[in-house]
């Protein structure tokens, strides 16, 4: 029963990496906002594999169905179910690693917690899941555009290249092929993955989000706030190992005199100094960018020979080398999934504020 | 309705800082564990203020009562209602200050969200309301260590000082006024309090945690996997600004092949080498210890002046210097709640578990 | 964990009979509401026992006490604790029947589900707890007392006598001893009432309600609505067996041609010639009044003695004669619980609408 | 975010009566459970339109696919996704009739609900929906025949016809084309239908629900009683109108000395001698038969000219005469749904309960 995130907006997700199909439900999104299976499949597209050589070359078309909740383009208030094929399925390569523990993935857990385990892929633990949560973030964002709210997620940084951020300017973040809104860091990072690429390796990479115009007063104190929905939400995606919010871990070498957001007014609004707490105050909006960090690990999966055992304590040989299809910065596909699970949090917050407006 | 953490251990807290009373109920507690209020308020203790000279003056007894859910000292499978009194309230400093907007705190958004404020400290969003999930974690560790899990939390970081952490040997934690295992750090972050307190300043710091003997299995995916659960609770803490699980951060710059965490038969038992995904691989427990660290910013109440405005813009000058009671480093008493917030999660999700053996 | 009702007004209860204080924590709702202890008091004595003969002797004085989330006599968005202590509790003459199974009570199921049971009183199984939902129910009043909707709940029938009622006019029902708006049918359930006391046992009754003034489009389809929601809240009251709404259980002899509510429109508003539906479509609102009814069996807990087993099998007489003190009809105090429950479904329900106006 | 049911085995149904798919999620299904399309196949038949004369005609085929969550014929944890395509869908009919309120129908309800409805059947609100329940009923069916439990359920009562239930032997149900287990009263309940049908017309029908097996302690004080959650299932099925457990309505003119099931030790075993609690005692079962009825009303829509207004209160006449497709008694498709929803809710409470063993 955890396949669901939300109360208000509630998101549901099915389907594994090597089924026939993956969707998601939505529950609880308002009538009359206008859907359309192609804007969905656009936002899609940000996710897919093979947009770039640095990303698995598993290629989904990921061609989205709309198959209930929306009557002649609108939503009804009816649950909006949502399903994709998975067309490029190769899965005779995981029989023969099959009876291998794969290091740092997900096979080992859930054999000892479910005692079965589909060993094609990473079944529900892949990455593939995620396209789910891209199509249920797109209805999310298109809720929250009503309200002027966008949401930017870009990559911020890879190894020890990290990108400078003007947070007036989000434009270029598309003209980027690692969705890295400063280009000449983009093409740094392109280098480098190029390099780690020729190694067969993996990097680490930090995605950021930057989320404008939400009004002061969202968010649920005391277990609901802001920071820690997002944190819920953000840290549920594969491969994330940390979540800041604001300046996060730099706070720790930091003076309260120095680092408190001042209160002004200016323009005939109540305004912020600076902005290191991320918009957020004690769980609630204050009007400010709300502006946060993922760190996703490096892929453990990578296409090389590693050492390992089976359920037995057997040692094995896992041979990822030749046939396997593996991101270098799992990263660049996760800038997608960041932006789409900020959606879903903030339209969950957005409606649940609703009743007591 | 998100005053409630927790689906099957579910801790609800209610109460504020200068209210009466503060409180919390327990549902979903299984029946027959033990449980006492001496115990509870040993807990207590931990997180109290004036402990040491960093933290907060406000003196506060904490002498909890367990009101119900109990009898003949044992838990009947309902729920528990544990109340502890406020009795150090000084309310009176806080008329003063009531229009200004305090910066860096709560007052502004709270009072945007629900247009009504109790003004008299921090009111829901106090640090107060963490002596409430302090006694339910107490109740969480009891149900755990009958599995023989072990929740250890100690102040890792303070400004630019960090531990050396020894992680199998923990006994040093209460012997440190900062709850620092490593003693030479704990002599060197009191001499920096010190300093900070002598500027009349604040500091930000790092909690970290260490939980023992957590088998494999638990955790759910996809949403409520065990980081994602735990940076729900543990980013709900006052003041927290970063949460992160094994390496966390410091994985941005590490290669998959280098990071991995390889499986090894030792003992007739699988281990891994090594430990950087901090004892969960997918959202599931793997059998090592689960490793993770929260940054807490400097305390934004200090005993300065302070420039702010009022709800209308108009400009005012926060007097906190003489009266108020604030703590130099809020890191000293998370250390308490960071523990708590841990037993809470584990303990929810060890019985979830349950449903599935 | 299902010691809590409602998704958006949530209400949690805990407290046993005969524990030192009872209590509930109301999470959710909205802020400036004006509450005070005078009027949740005045609420609790309709269904204090010892208000008339037929109901139990025990004499609780009923005094609830704020204890949080209301500041200068208004609510303040944070969870609101009521707790009312327990006053007149006599456990000696229960540590008598403590090894017997108590016939159709709740002694013999809590002891096989939690191995453990507070022999004195029901423990949180007695009507003591629906004092606690009875204050809930207060502030769900007032709530929906905003939207000017009334909800009056009465007793409609006792054994073989059954009220005659005017859905226009329920300005008796405080009249009658019984909660009967009937007042000539309130004399014969007061001469039954008196006839079973003489005989040493109880009866049953039908408690009825009707809610005025909810406007269409209250209730969540598929598995919330309104008449779903109401039977779920209903049927918790502990004694309930049934619950129907509108014409209920009559409708099995009807033909669809016949019991159909046409739909007419009268003075400017859409209305239906009958209310057969009980002011309910689909499980939403449809504007007209909302009935319906739930049937308490006799208490099975009446002053004679009985035979039963102990939890091994052996034989055993329960000797409630004398000492112990039971309602004749439950059904009496259980018109206040129905009101109450039925204002905290309303109130959660109505909330919940809010999201999508 | 009601378009779900369950807390641990969790159902969430999607789909319009004519759309082109109707589904359902199954979350929180323990691992390696056999399920395979066949069976859900079987199941579904049993609600099927067009099993007999008195159903409406449209002609389903209720070809269910399992899309997520199963592998090599075992579930796996993961969510189970079920999708039925719907293959007999005429609409066009529905396009006459578009600008009516239908009489006790739910168009009216749901246009002010959500400003918009989709009018081809009835949307959401069909009986279609239903099928979706039944699927999901199959597994958790399966689930509790591990358990050794088995779910009866059928029709009890048309219009003033009620059949004699031998609750020792359920052997006839699938003989009766009404599913009514005396076949006696079901040949005379079949000549009503054909003259109710003549008539153009609906009639009312009691289903009753017999639950074998059930061990002493399901079901969760306070709010989710067994009982209390049977309700809440039961009454969530369009058209249901009433719900009562054990004796129900009949034990308002019952007195306690008489109406007790008294406890008695036969066989080894604590028993007790009567069964008018329905095999639940303050909400748990106690280890007898769980005995319960639903009252479905007769059907609104019927092969008749009705005289009703549109929205903006004109008058209108509803064709409903020649080519729509109506059901004469909903009751004997509703049997199915009955027991579906049995099942899920036991299964829900079941696996809930073992957090505690």
């Amino acid at each position: 029963m955890s396949n669901s995130f939300g109360k208000f907006f509630k998101v549901t997700t099915f389907g594994e990496s090597h089924g026939k199909k993956i969707g998601v439900v939505i529950d609880g999104c308002p009538s009359n906002l206008e859907i359309n299976e192609e804007e969905i499949n656009l936002e899609l597209k940000k996710r897919r594999p093979n947009i770039n050589s640095f990303v698995s070359k598993r290629d989904e078309i990921d061609n989205a169905k709309i198959i209930s909740g929306v009557f002649d383009g609108k939503t009804t208030g009816a649950p909006i179910c949502i399903i994709i094929e998975n067309t490029d399925v190769i899965s005779k390569n995981y029989d023969e690693i099959k009876d291998c523990l794969r290091p740092s993935h997900a096979n080992y857990t859930y054999l000892k917690k479910y005692k079965i385990f589909d060993h094609r892929g990473a079944s529900r633990a892949s990455a593939r899941e995620t396209a789910s949560r891209v199509a249920a973030g797109l209805i999310a964002k298109k809720l929250l555009k009503k309200e002027n709210i966008n949401i930017y997620s870009y990559l911020k940084t890879i190894g020890n290249i990290t990108a400078k951020i003007d947070y007036n300017n989000f434009s270029y973040i598309d003209r980027s092929k690692v969705f890295c809104p400063d280009l000449s860091a983009s093409k740094k990072m392109i280098r480098k993955l190029k390099e780690i690429k020729k190694q067969n390796d993996s990097i680490g990479s930090i995605v950021e989000f930057c989320i404008e115009n939400v009004k002061p007063g969202i968010g649920q104190p005391i277990f609901d706030k802001l920071n820690a929905y997002l944190a819920y939400a953000l840290m549920s995606i594969p491969a994330a190992k940390g979540f800041e919010i604001g300046d996060g871990f730099e706070a720790v070498n930091k003076k309260g005199s120095k680092r408190n957001d001042y209160f002004v007014f200016e323009n005939n609004k109540i305004k912020t100094k600076t902005n290191n707490e991320g918009g957020i105050l004690a769980g609630i909006s204050n009007g400010e960018k709300i502006i946060g960090r993922v760190i996703f690990k490096p892929t453990s999966s990578i296409n090389q020979k590693l050492e390992t055992i089976d359920i037995k304590g057997n040692k094995k040989i896992i041979n990822y080398q030749d046939s396997f299809r593996f991101d270098v910065c799992i990263g660049i596909r996760a800038v997608a999934v960041v932006g789409a699970m900020c959606a879903i949090t903030l339209a969950d917050l957005f409606l649940q504020n609703k009743i007591y407006e």
